[in-house]
């Protein structure tokens, strides 16, 4: 596994937030977590109860003394906060930050983040450590951030720049999505069905209402299946109109649709 | 205010997630919370306890009888889904959706995030009524994402979309960073001492010396009093190795160089 920031929780308050920091570290493919001074000693059993299950990160957990020793053996350190300081330092957006923590471990860094105490949040004595601060953006009318929800954040801008995946895909598990073919034909079998009907009569109107129509169908992004439903749907419907012709003109393609 | 998407928690369990998931709202400029037959009743005191003070978005929170009923004024509505449906639907990430999301509000639409349970997720049939998925990618050993977690997510595409915050910036506060004259008078007195000591006396290496200092100096974006103090520092190391001398030179520099 490529090596992923370290998260440096600085005096934690509560068990819970410790916890679900695991928990959404493990969401996020971290694993080292660091914790200085938490509040209530070490292990907690509120920690445990809400990491659902990522017990593995809190076994591993690290407990240090002050946050000079917990960051030891980093190479850069990210401290995050919502205030400013006083301190001319690097703020960088989280999605910013990570790229920054890549481009770190590519070259053979080794980066870690600082969080502080719910209450205060990081001191001035620790953000001075950090070689930058990531900074959070959030609704100025309601800047109270939790914890978890920072680590959260950051670990999010973590995996997914490493992700992979598409920012939008089609996915299809159990049905494939129909050809044009599958799609002009269905399109043939209602033009023709409308045309009998008298529904496309006018014809300067009748190809921007074809127009109309296929642009419904098509934005669809119909499967194979949907493709056999529609047809049946056509047929039954001009069944009901004329009975005993439907059945006849629709049963091969696709008889009554149902999947 | 611009119109935000609507939240949707649908059968919610856990109160505290509820008021979590409030919280992240009011982070995320979210207001309208809607909720599908939450499990423990409403309203609910652990929700109170976990919102942090978002209790106006509890307050105004609306409770419906029916996923259908919850969504029935919204114009287009996203899914929240980490499993694959054998539905086709467009599948997008929390980037791509609330790009999505903001071209339907300047359209004059109004969108919606449905969130399922937490134990099991949304069902077929709610994720039947979206227009779309949005799925957070996240570690594939480790998919359990809280649902006030989610929520964030979410909320945080969807603040970053609207924020227009650069993605690195330099933040002072008490004090202005220094100009390069500045900072070129710092390289000058640092060099004059420097040639004074015999630290630059090898001719071919001076230059490259030269540059390794500065860029260390270059690097740390130095503001005005951090140059002073540098010139008190150099003055008065001077100072400590020639009695006497430093103090006459250093003196119109910047004096001891404590801001």
């Amino acid at each position: 596994m490529p090596i992923a920031p370290a998260i440096v929780l600085v005096e934690p308050q509560l068990g819970e937030n410790i916890g679900m920091a695991a928990r959404a570290m493990a969401n996020c493919a971290l694993s080292d977590l660091r914790l200085v001074r938490p509040r209530d000693g070490w292990p907690n059993e509120k920690a445990v109860a809400n990491a659902s299950g990522a017990d593995a990160i809190l076994d591993g957990a690290r407990l240090f003394e002050s946050t000079e020793a917990a960051i030891a053996d980093l190479t850069e350190i990210y401290a995050t906060t919502a205030r400013s300081r006083g301190m001319i330092k690097r703020v960088l957006k989280p999605g910013a930050a990570v790229a920054a923590m890549r481009a770190t471990v590519s070259a053979g860094g080794r980066p870690g983040v600082l969080f502080g105490p719910e209450r205060t949040g990081l001191n001035n004595d620790d953000v001075a450590l950090a070689d930058a601060v990531v900074s959070v953006q959030v609704n100025p009318g309601f800047t109270s951030l939790n914890l978890a929800q920072a680590v959260m954040i950051v670990g999010y801008e973590w995996f997914q720049a490493g992700a992979d995946t598409p920012d939008e895909q089609l996915v299809a598990t159990h049905t494939l999505p129909a050809t044009k073919a599958e799609l002009h034909g269905f399109f043939d079998h209602l033009e023709r069905e409308l045309d009998a009907a008298g529904f496309l009569a006018v014809p300067e109107k009748r190809p921007s209402m074809i127009r109309n129509i296929r642009n419904i169908f098509e934005r669809a992004a119909l499967t194979e299946t949907e493709i056999k439903t529609l047809h049946g749907i056509v047929t039954r419907l001009v069944g009901a109109r004329w009975p005993g012709k439907g059945g006849g003109r629709g049963g091969g393609e696709g008889g009554n649709g149902v999947a």
